[in-house]
């Protein structure tokens, strides 16, 4: 379940904000401005940009996803500028997510999960997965689309959500 | 797990936009505008304001912990205009999902789950809450705390996030 959670949904959330990443280059042509435009665009002055909505949604997909399984992530130096670095970003992490399987997280609902800002402090796998990972995940894919919903740009919540497997 | 994931993460998102709400009332009051403005603001001109947000993200909370349980949920007019009244249909929607169990989850996996507009196609319980809820209640209440994030007020993510169970 803990694997469904986040390395899959995840995955899927991460790809569709690739996918409308993407639109973001044919919007920016559309209104004559340089894609940097919008990626240092920001809904509040005091609130991250895109390119740091982008950074910190594959940080937090990366880091939940090694640290409720006890492994390494891989690192990113932060110095994306343009469209195509972030796209290979969020490409790096998911083909890292790639890696993990469902028995990987075999221990994850009782692990003890910290992490650098907690000074020691720490919360269950479970509590980390369900009060700390998914929403935070959620949070800046949703403030990535709002940036750009807000600017303009034609977007749609079916756009955030992806496919849906649906049967009939 | 589909009930700490719906009914427990809910309840505790839910009384987080209610908290955010309620500064909502002291912003309006700092800015010498009536909350209204507050309520009726939107992101983009074609997104819903921030009445729409509240009202959504409380029908798909309790329409989702009904439909992964077979169960009918409270019905709502959708005919708030003030904090009150937001507050209000919040507190409703918690007291309706205080009312489940984990046992009533005991079919989710494999219930097949649809919605009107979706013309007799399913997905899963399984992929529902997985694809479909939990990403769209973080949609939007992550998109009322945009609304209020952009017109200025003082409000982070630990507002949007809530307390954390830490041990140490």
């Amino acid at each position: 379940m803990y694997y469904d959670l986040t390395v899959v949904q995840f995955t899927k959330m991460l790809k569709n904000l690739s996918a409308i990443l993407e639109k973001a280059e044919a919007f920016a042509a559309l209104k004559k401005v340089e894609t940097s435009v919008l990626l240092n665009s920001r809904l509040s002055v005091d609130q991250f940009n895109l390119i740091r909505q982008v950074q910190i949604s594959t940080d937090i997909a990366k880091l939940a996803v090694a640290r409720l399984t006890g492994k390494d992530a891989p690192k990113h130096e932060d110095n994306e500028t343009t469209l195509a670095e972030l796209e290979a970003r969020i490409q790096s992490v998911i083909e890292y997510l790639a890696t993990f399987s469902e028995a990987d997280f075999a221990d994850t609902a009782t692990r003890s999960v910290s992490q650098p800002r907690w000074e020691g402090k720490y919360l269950t796998g479970h509590e980390f997965a369900m009060q700390w990972a998914v929403p935070n995940v959620y949070f800046h894919v949703t403030t990535a689309y709002a940036i750009l919903r807000h600017l303009g740009m034609d977007v749609g919540k079916k756009d955030y959500l992806g496919e849906m497997p649906y049967k009939s």
